[in-house]
């Protein structure tokens, strides 16, 4: 096992109605604060009521309110560059999402971008460390990112969707109410599902090492999500489901999963050139179609790894050989994700050819890709030329 | 599930040598302590170099540093008191614990009676509420109790054993260095792996309300320190083994396996029942003989939680009867138990005549113990008769 260090200091607040006692948990957690910055996506936010619910309990609690909507899907720097600005005349001190991933996204970015003299994007291409932050906190509306529990933020400009890490971004407070997911159209609850997974994924097989306790752990995250994805599909208003699946996701990009040991995170290297070359496709929806042809291309670097992935997480018994053990888990969950009405090919991603090439090149091209295969440009145009 | 709260904020370093570098870590975890007290309990910690090493990078760091030696298992509030005036006099900022459950215990009892006006008891017995405590960091030198994480803590005084819990004693900094294991004897890592297991299933069996991540995480656990429990009795200084154990036994009591559900510990009321009475006793050995005991007594409250624990923990197939597939769990986690060298009777705790009816009484004369099956006195008895 590696040596590490680790805190996850976020507090989860987990359950129905949580929503409407965000204010108080503010005013706890984050003592002094007085004004804040509720950032938001489309009307969904307002028309359901959580948005008016989020905001009274915040006046409520004494939290003067400065409201700012409009985030899209793989938000891009221009829109932070907004959200500081608002910030910064606004002069708020904390700053609260009431969204998902690209929701909580942009409010990190945010938070870190109002004290800082230079421009944002300076943290996402490497120019600068962020020294200091506004404090975060987030009210889920949407399960798949993780960023309510995570150090990251991921940001688009132009064709680069960068992200960036430090612990300062990690949000204090986080609400969960899985009765909030009761609305999410199917496409986004399936796309979450994969994501979360990816998250887990992405640490499990460079457990190389061989730690036994965040294997085991991983693995038991991935059949409580699979198992309780598919009964989402039945029923998009089963709390409990909800509840797993929400808590499970949340835990799944915290950093647990990784305890002892190297990830990866080509898989999201190569899904961030997919849908920077074309924003239109949904970050989980990519995924879908990537990691299945990641595992196709990459699992002679570590047989044994997708041995124990085939056994423990999808029960294949041992009693045959390696290569036809690891072949059928990657059915079995290539078959999951067609159950969850996920693409796992290109050609039912999008309708335009992909520039495989150039996707390759913008995902590999500045060094090698990930841990347990490091791949080049060759590798993956090969992966993506397989998920065609 | 139910709804919850959680916030986990200690900052957990973990690896080899990483003793060396707590003084860092507590002057960046921590800005503006000066003085610190360090507590720690017999002369090992002198001898094996651990406590100079510790006081050297806390000097290194530029704390100052007042040690005070001495504490026992099962710590008693005569010593606790002592600990306070010597804090007081010393004018310390922070407590830091080198040692295992007991020192740490005393660390955090000790922290929070300092800013305290009155007797320090005044916590255990239910008189009052911590509304202040100094922060306390720990080096881990016993991995058992998982106080290094939890916001628990346990006290003696005279034949009474009381334990408080409350958020601002969960440690800031705690340094697991499982190099510092290898110098155990054979007696206390075996009572370490049942104690650390404990604090799994007195969460475990309560998850009636069916929490799916919770369980599947805990039964992970419980599978991870049992297999590296085993490797242990083998070879003493295996160090992933005691890096698995180490992990997972931390994790154990932090909070994290009781999400979304209620929890139990009438198995730990029992015990320290048991140990107040004759504190020779070794809390994990009293544990070992309570805990089989237990099963076989409540099993019939609520036998689907039971067989779920023998096809996922033993992983016993459920082709026969529920009684039988239950009763075979128990039997195998008793000859776990057996293979740790560990009692599972009480005529092997002890060779003195147990007062049954005494111990009953101070476990459950109060109010009822637990909620897996609420256990009046005449239950206790029968659960202790069973364990003869």
């Amino acid at each position: 096992m590696n040596n590490f260090t680790y805190c996850n200091a976020v507090e989860l607040v987990f359950g129905r109605n949580t929503h409407r006692e965000i204010g108080a948990h503010i005013t706890r957690a984050c003592p002094g604060v007085k004004k804040i910055m509720v950032v938001y996506g489309g009307g969904s936010a307002v028309k359901s009521g959580v948005l008016p619910a989020v905001v009274q309990s915040c006046e409520q609690a004494g939290l003067a309110v400065a409201a700012k909507g409009g985030v899209r899907p793989n938000p891009g720097v221009e829109f932070v560059r907004e959200c500081i600005d608002f910030a910064r005349s606004e002069q708020v001190e904390l700053i609260l999402a009431v969204g998902g991933g690209s929701v909580i996204d942009t409010a990190k970015a945010t938070a870190m971008g109002v004290p800082y003299e230079g421009d944002v994007w300076d943290f996402f291409c490497g120019k600068a460390q962020p020294q200091a932050a506004l404090p975060v906190c987030t009210v889920l509306t949407i399960p798949a990112a993780g960023s309510e529990q995570s150090i990251r933020v991921v940001i688009t400009n132009g064709s680069v969707k960068a992200g960036a890490g430090v612990g300062l971004l990690r949000p204090r407070v986080s609400v969960i109410n899985p009765e909030l997911f009761f609305t999410l159209p199917q496409r986004q609850v399936s796309a979450g599902v994969i994501d979360m997974m990816s998250h887990i994924l992405e640490r499990y097989f460079t457990n190389t090492t061989g730690v036994d306790f965040t294997s085991s752990e991983a693995e038991a995250a991935l059949r409580v999500i699979m198992r309780n994805g598919l009964k989402l599909m039945e029923r998009i208003d089963d709390y409990d489901a909800w509840a797993e699946v929400g808590l499970a996701g949340s835990f799944a990009h915290n950093g647990f999963f990784g305890l002892g040991h190297e990830e990866d995170w080509a898989c999201h290297g190569i899904e961030h050139a997919l849908s920077g070359w074309d924003d239109s496709i949904i970050h989980g929806e990519g995924l879908a179609v990537v990691i299945p042809a990641w595992m196709s291309y990459v699992w002679p670097a570590n047989p044994g790894r997708f041995v124990r992935f085939a056994r423990e997480v999808f029960g294949i018994a041992a009693d045959q050989d390696e290569e036809t053990t690891i072949k059928l888990a990657i059915a079995k969950f290539t078959a999951f994700l067609q159950q969850m009405n996920l693409p796992t090919k290109l050609s039912q991603l999008t309708e335009r050819e992909v520039p495989i090439r150039e996707i390759a090149q913008a995902a590999a091209g500045a060094g090698k890709l990930g841990h347990f295969k490091p791949l080049d440009v060759a590798d993956v145009e090969a992966i993506l030329t397989h998920a065609r």
